[in-house]
């Protein structure tokens, strides 16, 4: 079991001080079932986007600055999440020098660049990314998303509605993954491209 | 059933010369099952985009004019479908005077726009459209998207794989939607605000 105290990105704080890994086959209690019993669904047709890469009505959440943490400062925001919608698109945003948690899972990402450049690590490879590219992470992939410039690297994400919780690397995965320089470089957050 | 021959965006040209109304209950046979059988999925983790909001490897469609459509100057991007994804994103761009096609599903639209301005028509409402906005497509709710300024207007819209086909307005719908001021301007391509 991972040691790591941590909250992957795309989720709510847990009520738990501590996250360990759930069985990657379980989906996550805390995301929507499709077609769930509901009461009456209110929805917004039009969203008009506000300055800095907000959206009017949309929350902008913080992730809280931990040490322990192996997040750092990022802000989340939900675009699109209804009953009927099997996947969600969430918007990430990391200031200059952040980083989203270091995690895999089963469910898939789908990332379009909507803001800034940055790098991000899929599997074994680290990647140059501009505005506007895509980043696909395959199922059961480590992953993570840097902004290693001096403006803030903002993302979409599709996902699956109903997914499993990431799991988090163990002291000997992140070893692993250090065997590979050019991994160790970007998670020291100076990639080498 | 309509006599308008067109095809509505999202959807690949069919084999036969008219589409008719498909029942709003029945999946596309088009659209793709989640979790179907598939031989090896090739993925790519990263595509950089390209000048004119393309990108390396991604095909961009073209929609072939047609007198009798009701759908004008629209290309087509697949950014994400996976047999493991639940939804796709998709990107449009509608050149400067193009419309996509007035139709109503029981699937959902996310919308993001992407590039340039517009209008929309959603249900009842006409909505000026600014880049980043959002736009929420209801179950069954006629909807359409307009370029009306010189620039090309561009957008991301999220959908489930599994889909059901659209449906076409009637003539009378037509004339029902035309009885309000705001909506027969924005279908003569002069909407107001």
């Amino acid at each position: 079991m991972p040691k790591v105290q941590t909250r992957p990105h795309g989720e709510e704080p847990t009520k738990s001080a501590s996250r360990t890994m759930a069985p990657s086959s379980a989906p996550s209690l805390e995301t929507r079932p499709v077609g769930a019993p509901q009461g009456e669904v209110r929805r917004v047709t039009h969203r008009a986007a506000t300055a800095a890469f907000g959206w009017d009505g949309v929350e902008q959440r913080p992730y809280k600055d931990d040490e322990r943490a192996l997040y750092k400062t990022i802000t989340r925001q939900v675009l699109f999440s209804d009953p009927e919608m099997a996947g969600e698109l969430r918007y990430f945003e990391v200031a200059p020098g952040g980083f989203s948690t270091l995690e895999r899972h089963e469910h898939m990402h789908g990332v379009l660049i909507l803001r800034g450049r940055g790098h991000c690590l899929v599997g074994n490879d680290v990647k140059q990314l501009d505005t506007r590219d895509l980043v696909t992470v395959p199922p059961m992939t480590w992953h993570q998303f840097r902004a290693t410039t001096d403006e803030p690297l903002g993302f979409l994400c599709m996902v699956n509605a109903e997914r499993d919780k990431p799991q988090l690397p163990t002291p000997d995965d992140v070893a692993r993954l250090r065997q590979n320089p050019a991994i160790a470089a970007f998670l020291d957050g100076k990639p080498r491209a």
